[in-house]
This record gives structure tokens, C-alpha cells and sequence, in this order.
């Protein structure tokens, strides 16, 4: 698959396209991810891309020419384009799931000031990351670059995905690791013990103990099956809920 | 005010950091922004920052001890620590603001694979900044960097703040700039008229039948006055709701 994204910023993602994860996903070529740069597309003859808005008011708005010149000159049909602004449906893992079965995703980084609205016209969506205000689109883009490029098929191990938070609809278990004792805190001894379904039986109850105690509005729209349930009871008992 | 990011990749925020707003406000000292390698304080004689977690499993998970001690080279009494990882409450605006009026911000990026659950014990909080997998800490620790910088004063013009999405509840209202006409499309004829109020009201409705559109969420928690129940009602005949 490839990720083309487009930006005024293209400097800002040579950190992220060349560490860890998405580095060996290039080596690799599992994932092509790319970087496109707005402003070599404009065709005001000072270079700019923005200007006042109309009716008023503060800040400079990204203008049409120079992102649809820059979209049209990377678009395909195959192409899946995705404006980030805080309008538009909320990014979450099951989304990254359904974009990583597409061939060809363009994110186009919003700028901080606002765009001209007549740029909807020509995406497919626009999407968030959060209820939050971000300076650009640009660390939205690596958010969601991340998010579906870990997805690709031997880019990290299948099994590493399974219990992971979100993926089953509950937050992960709590991990350990050497050493045992760590400033007086002990590893839970039942890790130690090697009997695989008692550890199966304190995975499962801690991870419902964290989505509980963290983030409980998932547990709405999950459906316990009968040990789940006995579990939740003995941990609103424990945690006098 | 100083956010410190602790990092196994501190080389992926080298062009974060030296980019757009981020770079005006270190080079203004209105923030303070530094990363520190958390492999750099391993004991390990390899270098080694994780190791296999008990009780079994897929992944290598980061360690007590190169954390710890990179955070208590670090850490003083206005320090605020927070550890970035699925589990905690998800970031939002308000969170930003709050944020803001500390001293001290000291960021944990969490490792992909997962970390040992008694460095929870060291912190003051853990946060997620959606429901979604990433890669490791990195990037939701530049979401929020970005987000809490571009609120110290003096970073971008306090005008700007006032309209944003999120900022009072809704979205933001759309934006149009050069030229009147582009490929057919024309700006709203209000925004050309010069005429505030008309201006005032436009903004405000769109700003509602936006927010209606893609998070109808938000006006649940919203609390309407007399105008924006009549725009409301308006936009609803017009949307055929």
C-alpha cells in the first residue's frame, strides 16, 4: 500500500519516515509513504499559498489552487483522500483497519489557520484524531500513517496484535518483565508460575479491571461472555464499586 | 513553560521540533521543549532497554529501570508526569488548557510492545490521545506538545483561539479566501457584503449546522441560547431532518 501525504511541512516527517517501525517498513517495502510539498505547487509568483479571509476575521486561510494542483497531480483512481480537520468522523482503530485495505491513501495536513472550504468538494472525508486543536494536519498525518502502517501484513508480528488495547474491545493486561523485584514492587506470582490458564484467568480479569477503572464507556459496548462477567462482579467487589 | 518528551527515538522529533510553531516558540523562549534518550541511562551492558514479559507472550517490553532513572535525572517538585499509553484518560482541549498553566511537563513514550506496569507507580497520570494503536508514545507526545504550545501566550495570536473548534463547544465555522471564483465554485455572497452582523449570523449557523453534521455529540453537551435554537431549527427544515 502507499500513503501519500501532502503538506507544506515535508521537513517535518524526515524523523518519523526514518526511525523504528515505519523506517523498516520502507526498507522493506511493505509500505510506500511519501511526502508531497504544497507550496511547490503554487502559482503566485511570491511563493505564498494563503490569504485573508472573506468576511473577516484573524489568520490566513490555505487556498484551493495550490492543494487541488498538488492533489491532482498525485490522485488515482484507486486514491482515498482524507482532509485532517477537526470536522469529520474521529479516527479510531476500526477505521485503520478499513484503510489498510485500500491501495493508495492521501492525507492532506489542514493548515492551522483554516482552509478554504471549497477544498471539501474534492476529498472523500475529512477526519480528526481528537477533540483537541493542532497547529497543522502534519502530526494528525503521522498518527494515522502510523496507526494503519503497523497494520500491514509482516510489518510486525500477527500475534502481536491480538491482545492489544482496542482490538478486542478491551484495554491490554497488565505486562511485567525481569527484574522480579523492582524498588520493593514485585511481579504478581501467578506470571511466575508457568500454569498458561491460570495466567489466561489474571489476564483477562486485569484487563477488565483497567477497561473498567480507565475507560469504562468501552465496556458499553462490549459483550462479557459468562467468565467475563464473574470477573467483573469479583472486581467491583475487590474495588468496593 | 518546559515540556521534556522522554524517548527511545529522540531523533524522530529533530524536524517536529525545527518546524512551524514549534520552532517560533523555542526560538522565542516561550517554551522549552527537550528530549531525553531513555536508552542512555540503561545499566544493561548491551544497551538493552527491554526484555521478554512473564507469564509469556509476543513483544519485548521496556523495562523499570532505564525509565526510572531517566525520569528522576528529570523530575522536580513542578514536574508533571505523564505517561502516554492506551490506558488513562483520552486527551482533549480542556486537558491542553489545564496543562498550559504548568511549570513542568514531563511526557513517557510508551514503548510499542508495551512497558512494565509498576513504572505506572511513577507517574501522575497515564493518557491515550484516541482509540487507536500506535506505534509507540512518539507521536501522541508531539500531538500533545503541539496542542499545549500553541496555547502559551504569545505562540499565536490570542484572536485566533477565539472562533477554533472545540474552543467554544462547536465546530469551527468554514472559511473562504482568494479568489471569489474557483472552478466554478464562488464564495458565499454574505462574506463580500461588508456586512457584520449578516457576517456574525452566517458564522454562527454554519458553525451549528457543521457541528450537527459530523458531531452531533458535541451539541449534547452544548447549552443553546435563543438564536442558536432558531438557526438550528432552520438548518434542520433545510437539511429535510
Amino acid at each position: 500500500m502507499k500513503i501519500t501525504i501532502l503538506t507544506l511541512f515535508p521537513e517535518m516527517f524526515d524523523g518519523f519516515l526514518n526511525t523504528s517501525i515505519m523506517k523498516k517498513a520502507r526498507l522493506k517495502n511493505l509500505a510506500e509513504i511519501e511526502t508531497v510539498d504544497i507550496r511547490s505547487f503554487t502559482q503566485d509568483k511570491h511563493h505564498r499559498v494563503d490569504d485573508y479571509p472573506f468576511g473577516g476575521g484573524q489568520g490566513m486561510i490555505l487556498q484551493c489552487q495550490p492543494v487541488l494542483d498538488a492533489l491532482k497531480s498525485i490522485r488515482n483512481e484507486q486514491s482515498h483522500v482524507i482532509l485532517l480537520a477537526p470536522v469529520g468522523r474521529v479516527f479510531k482503530q476500526s477505521i485503520a483497519r478499513e484503510y489498510v485495505k485500500k491501495e493508495h491513501i492521501i492525507l492532506i495536513c489542514g493548515h492551522y489557520e483554516g482552509f478554504d472550504e471549497r477544498i471539501m468538494d474534492y476529498v472523500d472525508e475529512s477526519m480528526s484524531i481528537g477533540d483537541y486543536v493542532l497547529t497543522g494536519g502534519e502530526v494528525a498525518s503521522m498518527v494515522i500513517t502510523d496507526a494503519i502502517v503497523r497494520l500491514v501484513d509482516g510489518v510486525i508480528t500477527q500475534a502481536s496484535h491480538e491482545d492489544e488495547s482496542f482490538e478486542n474491545g478491551l484495554l491490554e493486561y497488565p505486562q511485567y518483565t525481569h527484574p522480579v523485584e523492582y524498588d520493593g514492587k514485585t511481579v504478581p506470582e501467578v506470571l511466575l508460575s508457568g500454569h498458561h490458564e491460570n495466567i489466561r484467568k489474571f489476564r483477562l480479569k486485569e484487563s477488565l479491571r483497567k477497561t473498567l477503572r480507565y475507560r469504562p464507556d468501552l465496556l458499553e459496548n462490549y459483550e462479557l461472555n459468562k467468565e467475563e462477567v464473574k470477573f467483573l462482579n469479583e472486581i467491583k467487589t475487590e474495588e468496593d464499586l
